[in-house]
């Protein structure tokens, strides 16, 4: 059990005057007690009672995995034919008081059935919580990161092998996805994008089916899930040529902007600080209306979490938080250049997770 | 727009005294207007009034997006600064009576900020009227389906070539899902299975690094999206020589199963009725309790939805219903085998959507 993570959980009950919690979102329930799965349409809970100890209620064909890595030691169990609301109810007993729950997670359908059996005074939201608590990464976090990250960095070395003048985006995509597999990843973190010439200049186009040209500029966005873990990865490349000098001054300003940012980052300072450290250096050189998205977002059980740093974003950066550096210039019908990379907060700076050069290179040819 | 579907929806406004719906499921907008899109963490809502037009409520930067091909005519946007709940109560006007929500689907949330605005006397689920509406597949619906399952099948015709004794799992795995991106599917509608050997037993496997073998049996079941809609396909095969006795004898079961609870698919009996037909010809072989899970699961817009096929369920099959027929047989120690069509229920019988040869092959010496 992670002692910090309980103990926060159990001040925010006491500061809150929480009588129970009631965690249901599956990747809350793996964090808090070390046993992660998918129990689909199935009911997977972990309560954690005012003055008693937690119990995790799941699936009975679950109890097995549940046992073999939960740090809550009490495990509850129901089968498909029983209703898991009315055991709950049985289980926590009566006078519910004020019960937290994951309001953004729950469903209404979900919660109708809960509050018939639970009958609560009211009902608070404790997704704040988790959000916070997630935000501080542990040394085993960081590690899982940083393995995420190099995957994906190996995934895109094997890809760069692959980019010739004539292939089309798509089947570069399905390339990087194979070795995703191939290299051990559970899957994309969220759409591998490559796109080529023009097509760079749209912030979230699509892969398609056109064909790589010398000359043009190409974009790498991609990330994996390792052990449960994400990474986020850009990259812009040349094609076959050293393009023309409108694009090499777009990437020298985003490298520029990408490495500025960084170096802002430290416990103390805002988060609208490291997006304004980048906006600078892509103003100065004119192409600051073409930086038209915030400088980046969290990272970490999910490829995009809290906190996102934007520059309205006036929390301070904490030890431990992780997120992305994705500075980007898009001129249309030039072309676009966006260089991301992943960081972790130190005690005195940053650690920055992707280690792939960022040095414009010709590829492919 | 679809008059069917649309009279459907009325209908059920008026019968349960509806004063206004509000769809927010982004495929259920999609399903009723045409605009299918993912809007993230910003409002999408289809808002239907008792007396008046419906409209589409979209992100502003969603407008000529949703214009271009939208069946519902008014289209009001909001920006990222605007409060879209608030927007809402202003279009709907005030005393909204009951309004129709999708319980499963909103989460607790949203639905306090929306009954923070609307102030409904009361809120009807209308979850259900959608699914019924949507498990009767329209013939243009059916060619979607009888596209999706073809791709999953050429898919299976490539990978099947890359079959060899020493490739594992994992490898086969990432084969099949280079060819479904390339030949253009969105993405799998499940995470793809590749099982060999005693892992075939196992029916719901992960693979693994496991290497094939001759004399292994090999178990693809996998399926795409394409243009919405979902494929899923399960065939058998075994590798490099003719297998033992008795894995012969429970493949010629489970086809045998296959084939009878297609042959009773029909408007008018039961559900159930189906899923007795196959269970019949596997229990008379003796391997009863090897097939231990349903017959099959609705397809669609999802690869797992309305009807679940099993033998409690006593509901009439009628006309444009699309589910799986997937009877198996798993025999730890042994082999498992499992064959999976899709099916559409026509006029007075049945048409299979895949037809990817079923009889025993020998693959990959």
């Amino acid at each position: 059990m992670n002692d910090q993570r309980w103990n926060k959980i159990r001040n925010h009950m006491d500061e809150h005057k929480l009588d129970c919690l009631l965690i249901t979102e599956p990747k809350h329930v793996g964090y808090l007690t070390g046993f992660f799965s998918n129990p689909h349409e199935r009911f997977l809970g972990l309560a954690v009672p005012k003055n008693d100890e937690p119990f995790l209620v799941v699936p009975a064909l679950d109890l097995e995995a549940a046992k073999a890595v939960s740090s809550v030691l009490t495990i509850r169990t129901h089968s498909d034919t029983d209703d898991a609301y009315a055991l709950l109810q049985g289980w926590l007993g009566g006078g519910k008081g004020i019960v937290g729950i994951e309001k953004d997670h729950l469903s209404v359908s979900r919660f109708e059935r809960l509050n018939a059996v639970l009958g609560a005074s009211s009902y608070a939201d404790v997704g704040g919580v988790l959000t916070a608590l997630r935000a501080a990464k542990t040394p085993e976090e960081i590690e899982k990161l940083r393995r995420a990250a190099r995957l994906i960095e190996a995934v895109l070395t094997e890809g760069l092998k692959h980019v010739r003048v004539g292939a089309t985006e798509i089947e570069i995509v399905a390339e990087l996805e194979y070795q995703m597999k191939k290299l051990g990843a559970e899957g994309p973190s969220f759409d591998t994008m490559v796109l080529t010439g023009d097509k760079t200049a749209l912030p979230h186009g699509n892969p398609g089916n056109r064909k790589i040209q010398s000359g043009d500029m190409l974009m790498f966005d991609m990330g994996v899930y390792l052990d449960g873990y994400a990474s986020d990865i850009t990259r812009t490349f040349a094609v076959g040529e050293r393009p023309n000098d409108e694009s090499v001054k777009i990437y020298e300003t985003v490298l520029a902007a990408n490495l500025a940012a960084i170096a802002q980052i430290r416990p103390g300072v805002t988060l609208a600080s490291v997006d304004a450290a980048a906006r600078e250096v892509i103003t100065e050189a004119g192409y600051g209306p073409y930086f038209m998205h915030r400088l980046g977002h969290g990272l970490g059980m999910d490829v995009h979490e809290y906190p996102s740093v934007h520059g309205a974003n006036e929390e301070l950066i904490t030890e431990g938080l992780c997120f992305t550096v994705e500075p980007g210039v898009y001129v249309a019908g030039e072309c676009g250049v966006r260089i991301e990379d992943d960081i972790i907060v130190t005690a005195d700076g940053v650690d920055v997770l992707t280690t792939f050069p960022k040095e414009l290179a010709v590829i492919g040819g």
